[in-house]
């Protein structure tokens, strides 16, 4: 078949080239502004505010700050907002202001593992621009470090360089410490759906307990979500990377740039865990070769570990890679971890859902992908007013959370809702599980999450973190499953013994009749209560039995209700 | 309370600062490699050839080539892989090259209006990043536009600068027209998965009948996907916006850049469907006002149609813009979309399918967004090797394809699940979707898909485009829902025709016995026969009526079957 067709005329390639153009990463997203998750009315407000409350909440942690943020919006149109967001954080250097506004990947996050919310260096310079693409209005930023002098600035984005346009920079002198930012915005819609700032909001305090956060509505209605406690969570604290983490191109890329003069310190000063010694066990398992030393055959180490880093070829650094992965190293520090902890999600969770049960658990950091530290925290809240209320009943509710960030939208593919999907509900006494009051909070806290999107709403699969969550909501699943079972029980047993007890005293007192005078009733009553209750522990231990099975009816043995099981069934979704 | 915390020492704002930088795209990418599709090994390797293919199939539709595409996957270790994808497409001319393969945010697409499968420019240098980023190596490309001369060049990505690092670059005489890519990548896996390469490749060749597609996979097999026509398709148009699809910030940047002299001509040659005639509509929507004019108070029109359209003002354009929403244009020229087309749809699935029914349905083009044209075809096919098994059964497939390339991966959110979702399928008899034998196939192609991330796998929900999809599959379904229920009963019918006249027989010779010799048994029978044809006729009529009924056995109405209900019900889904 001739593959060139007659009926088109071809273009040629210089034809075709003639469209070439390079674009900047804001005509990027821009055109792409869903991909920051500008997608839908009410999704687009609640964006601008994570954006800026998740700015606030870093700055303050970093800074050892007890944050106090106050959001207000006002409608003054049609889909028509204007927004404010003030904190009482460190302020902005006035040099940066700029930067931090109006350019898109640059920022303090994205070069230091680091446990924070921000991690791309684009969220605020977003809602700058999506504020100048549906008003053609200036941001409008006060800031002030606390040195007496606040910079107040209006600037908008030059979309094509990527840079700030600054249109108005004024200082004046005053003592006030934190950042204010205002700015107007169209095509946005606010309500209470659990979509919507409002909800995004409470959800932020409740997994920032140490966070102060208030509410101004377009209705005028003010929310103060306050702190519930006021211990300042320890600074996340930056980290080298773990040896196990790396990957060739890594190493090769940081020989280039290090200041050290040898190999050795190269690496001991590069990476945690590593230490002279791990480097010449490195130098031990890439092993030795023959070469000829003053006319002798000698056996020499083929790495050598006092030549200049920056002369590293990829091959060496393939060679040390394949080495380390060789070699055992401590576990990656996990002190830059900071989870939100036990006893502030259970008053969080308590002022907020008020439950009939509730179990909390914060499971011990691991480390994914070789080198990243994490650590989950889960909640599973039953009755009051956990799971979601729908038309004709209540659904079970999923609250996912990454760095303490409400994660609100696309739930579908994220790897917190692929666990709780995997967990095995029916075996821990919960029959229909979508159909239940209960809510799963989980909180995923890493030095890098690894989202799918610059929208940062949706974790990708990763096996480890999938079987950390796994294991902590089957936790407390089981501890549910306990209390559950054990309510029901007494009331069902209470309920048969006063049934029993009932029928008892009639029994006893139509025997005392018949047999006469000489017989006492009360004897016969206390007898027949006797054999009750015996009947009664029968019964209770048959039915111990019976909760020891699942549904199938097969008989489940002790340890397979345990994590071992599960090893098993998370292997499977590994690759 | 006080907000100052006493157990914690505050850092400065420009001791936080003094970790600000500024990264590259590529540097972000590289890592957040994730939002390209770099996740799981074996979804990395598909995405590379996805992305490989894709470029060449855009290639060749753009110059009017029969595509003839040919990849080869060798393993050359553990997880380490050397990949080959050749195409005839028109060459890239040798300026282009080191753009092509080494910068981001730079192609030929990004600022048309065009339906083609690539629209970024970040794709094919994502290729050259990842595969450095785990083997070190460059990407080897060989190309000719067919001038005689051919191309060879080695390079590889400097992530820092966003730009080609050139290792070697030759070229030498050779008639020949086509591009060569070659690379070698590590931590991938092939496999026959449903999201391997090979499924990526055999649904590409279903919805690109027109492309020859070969695959030699590591065990060195050869597949050899033909096209199934050979007509090339219309190379696609780019289109000028249509004015309903506008936002003001747009028209503020095209007024900046334009050479047109007056407003007037300005939107007339910048707009589809714009005519002096509009502009004027625009200018009598926008309305007059007072003004004086040598001494005297004129009614003049606030909108100046010859004024300079550089010197236009944000609330001028935003006048425009709320005008052009108040006035009716013709809708966007949908003669730039390329369907597949129903005929080559239906070769495509049978070949590939072989199911007992199918039915294929291309909807006439809308518009999403205002502006946006887009068109959806659908195919429902039943039976045969239609569905996806698993173990134990068969579960119903979903094919979700956009502009043609096959979406393997995050189907959850995506608006063409949605759709499927939102169908309820037991009002066409099919009682339980998830578990039959069934594939779906959707191809949407727009000039712009808008997909939620950069690793373009999940479409955005889009009201319009979710009610178009519906429509189709509804449409599809009824079809099917009247062939299978008149399958069904074709065959009760004949099976209750058998056994009725099997006792007629009987009967019919026991009355003739009794009856004495004078009887005719054959009248008897044929007396008998009709009666029971005719006790069948009326048994069918009631079966239809029967059928018309739904499951909760309430009557449904004809057009409550239609698109009026289904108008409501996608209502619920819109904003």
């Amino acid at each position: 078949m001739d593959t060139e067709a007659s009926n088109t005329k071809e273009r040629s390639a210089d034809d075709l080239f003639k469209d070439f153009k390079e674009v900047s990463i804001t005509e990027f997203f821009r055109k792409n502004k869903a991909h920051l998750g500008y997608s839908g009315k009410v999704r687009s407000l609640t964006t601008i505010i994570h954006e800026l409350v998740t700015n606030s909440l870093d700055a303050c942690e970093e800074s050892g700050i007890l944050p106090d943020i106050e959001v207000e919006i006002r409608e003054i149109g049609s889909e028509h907002y204007r927004f404010l967001e003030r904190d009482n954080g460190p302020g902005i250097p006035v040099e940066h202001i700029s930067n931090v506004f109006a350019k898109m990947l640059a920022g303090t996050k994205f070069h230091r593992n680091v446990q924070l919310r921000g991690q791309q260096g684009i969220g605020v310079s977003g809602v700058t621009m999506f504020c100048q693409m549906t008003t053609g209005k200036p941001m409008r930023i006060k800031t002030s470090t606390g040195d007496g002098k606040v910079n107040a600035v209006k600037l908008m984005i030059d979309i094509t360089k990527n840079s700030a346009d600054m249109i108005e920079q004024v200082d004046y002198s005053e003592y006030w410490r934190g950042t204010e930012i205002e700015g107007e915005v169209k095509s946005v819609k606010f309500n209470l759906s659990d979509t919507g700032p409002y909800e995004y909001l409470k959800r932020t305090a409740l997994a920032n307990p140490h966070a102060k956060i208030s509410l101004i509505d377009p209705e005028g209605r003010k929310t103060v979500f306050d702190r519930s406690v006021d211990v300042i969570p320890k600074p996340p604290e930056s980290q080298k990377p773990h040896p196990k983490g790396i990957e060739v191109d890594d190493l090769v890329n940081l020989s280039k740039q290090t200041s050290a003069n040898k190999l050795s310190s190269f690496l001991v000063g590069e990476f945690s865990r590593m230490s002279s010694g791990k480097v010449k066990e490195i130098q031990e398992v890439i092993g030795k070769e023959k070469r000829e030393v003053k006319g002798q055959i000698v056996d020499v180490y083929k790495l050598d570990i006092n030549k200049n880093p920056r002369k590293l070829t990829w091959a060496e650094c393939e060679e040390i890679v394949k080495a380390i992965e060789k070699i055992k190293f401590l576990a990656p520090a996990t002190e830059g971890l900071q989870p939100i902890d036990e006893d502030h999600i259970k008053k969080a969770v308590l002022n907020i859902l008020d439950p009939e049960f509730q179990f909390v658990l914060t499971r011990p950091p691991k480390v994914f992908a070789g080198g990243i530290p994490f650590q989950v925290e889960v909640a599973l809240a039953y009755g009051g007013h956990a799971g979601r209320p729908v038309e004709g009943g209540i659904k079970a509710e999923i609250m996912r959370f990454a760095n303490r960030s409400p994660l609100l939208f696309d739930g579908g593919g994220c790897a917190l809702t692929e666990a709780v999907k995997e967990v095995d509900w029916k075996r821990y006494g919960i029959k229909d599980f979508d159909n239940s009051p209960i809510t799963i909070f989980i909180n995923l806290i890493s030095t890098y999450i690894p989202y799918t999107s610059a929208g940062k709403q949706t974790v990708a699969y990763e096996a480890e973190v999938v079987k950390e969550i796994k294991f902590a909501l089957m936790d407390v699943a089981r501890k549910f499953q306990m209390f559950y079972s054990k309510q029901r029980r007494e009331g069902e047993k209470e309920a048969r013994r006063q049934m029993l007890l009932k029928y008892g005293t009639e029994l006893a007192e139509g025997l005392a009749k018949l047999s006469g005078k000489n017989v006492d009733a009360k004897k016969v009553y206390r007898d027949l209560t006797a054999l009750i209750e015996e009947k009664i522990k029968l019964a209770n231990e048959l039915e111990m039995l019976e909760d020891a099975e699942d549904e199938n009816g097969a008989a489940i043995p002790l340890e397979a209700q345990g994590d071992e099981l599960i090893e098993g069934e998370s292997e499977e979704k590994e690759e």
